[in-house]
């Protein structure tokens, strides 16, 4: 089964959870909004427009595998999961794992908010002085929680893995949280990752993972860049 | 099966989206927080404190099945679905529901912020300059689109249901969405309603089935309040 990945062409963003999945797995897939020329944006944007298609997604990241086309992260990565063998095949084991991921999409959304406390339609220059008060409040209080509460469920789990007896697709995006909130919030990062050391050293497994570490290394990786939902900005990393 | 709710007891919130489903299927459930004493909130806290749970979720709603304990609004739904005959049963009708009730999920948060933009740990009145400029944003662009993107898929399934050929929990969402934004945003509502024509009339239809009907006249029904995701302040209201 070749895979089609739909997402924007110039940013990590919620896309990168799935690329690193279907990396991970060596999984036969297309980067369609990335191909050259413009024909895969306009067929990304086709499929938005909710043409010649039964279920059209509201947003990007979609997954075209066969016949379907599905939408949001998490269910993408909820589908894939077992079929890419990143993902405990049984019913409650399956549910676990797409629970994390869930609230791992809940903390993305509060990331990308910190920047964008407004709107997603204004600059971050138009929305500053509530962004700063909104990383504080990320830093203090849900953010800080979240990632605590993913820290507990790690060493609950023996601190190797967060779900069952190997890597699954929430460790990946583990690894993307760590990855990106140190990129965006450098010097915060340093001071907070004594409080979740578990977590940074699956970061770094996961980084040293051969397939892993050839796509970090390779084009298809993109940098973090002003765009995506990790964004550095100076006056929000105090 | 009697099921066992998780939620606080004092809001209808994200756990309503879970009564409504259990309501129209007249399923065997207890609201276990609601229960009268102190014993059903201290349950819960202690399976959010990860007392004797493999599992722990990281926040309400959650449901007990038998063992199996999971949260995330969409994911109880979608587990619930089909065994209450109120989602398709087939991989991709269930996924499509699922993908829907996501999208129903970031409307939710994005609702909520209207009133929170920069923190739930803050009061409203802390914030009531971004929460006026958040507001204004929700019904001109993010709110807007999502509340057309979903009139857009309930008429391109026939304007009946959201999903396929019966009732699902998705058209009980969407009842709760109108609901809420009508006690939240009175004014605006009455406005916006003629964009969303279908969303409206399937919000009236689910009113008036027998078991939502019995539901909402009774004391199980929380009233609309200050402290859930629907809020009404005037001043959000322009």
């Amino acid at each position: 089964m070749r895979y089609e990945l739909y997402y924007w062409p110039t940013i990590q963003g919620r896309g990168e959870f799935i690329r690193l999945a279907l990396e991970e797995a060596g999984a036969d897939y297309v980067d369609v909004a990335r191909r050259p020329g413009e024909r895969g944006m306009a067929a990304m944007l086709q499929l938005m427009a909710g043409k010649g298609i039964a279920h059209p997604p509201y947003a990007p990241p979609f997954l075209k595998a066969g016949k379907l086309v599905i939408a949001q992260t998490a269910e993408i990565l909820f589908y894939l999961g077992p079929r890419l063998k990143l993902a405990p095949r049984d019913e409650a084991g399956r549910l676990w794992a797409h629970q994390l991921q869930l609230t791992i999409a809940d903390l993305v959304t509060h990331i990308h908010d910190t920047h964008h406390p407004i709107s997603g339609s204004l600059y971050y220059e138009e929305q500053k002085p509530a962004a700063r008060r909104r990383a504080e409040s990320f830093w203090r209080y849900n953010g800080a929680k979240m990632l605590g509460y993913f820290e507990r469920v790690l060493q609950g789990n023996g601190g190797a893995y967060t779900v069952g007896r190997r890597l699954s697709y929430v460790d990946l995006s583990v690894f993307q949280i760590v990855d990106g909130l140190r990129y965006a919030f450098p010097k915060r990062m340093k001071r907070f990752e004594k409080k979740i050391p578990g977590l940074v050293t699956l970061h770094d497994r996961v980084a040293k993972r051969p397939p892993i570490k050839a796509y970090l290394a390779s084009e298809r990786r993109l940098p973090f860049n002003q765009w995506g939902i990790f964004r550095h900005y100076k006056d929000l990393d105090a």
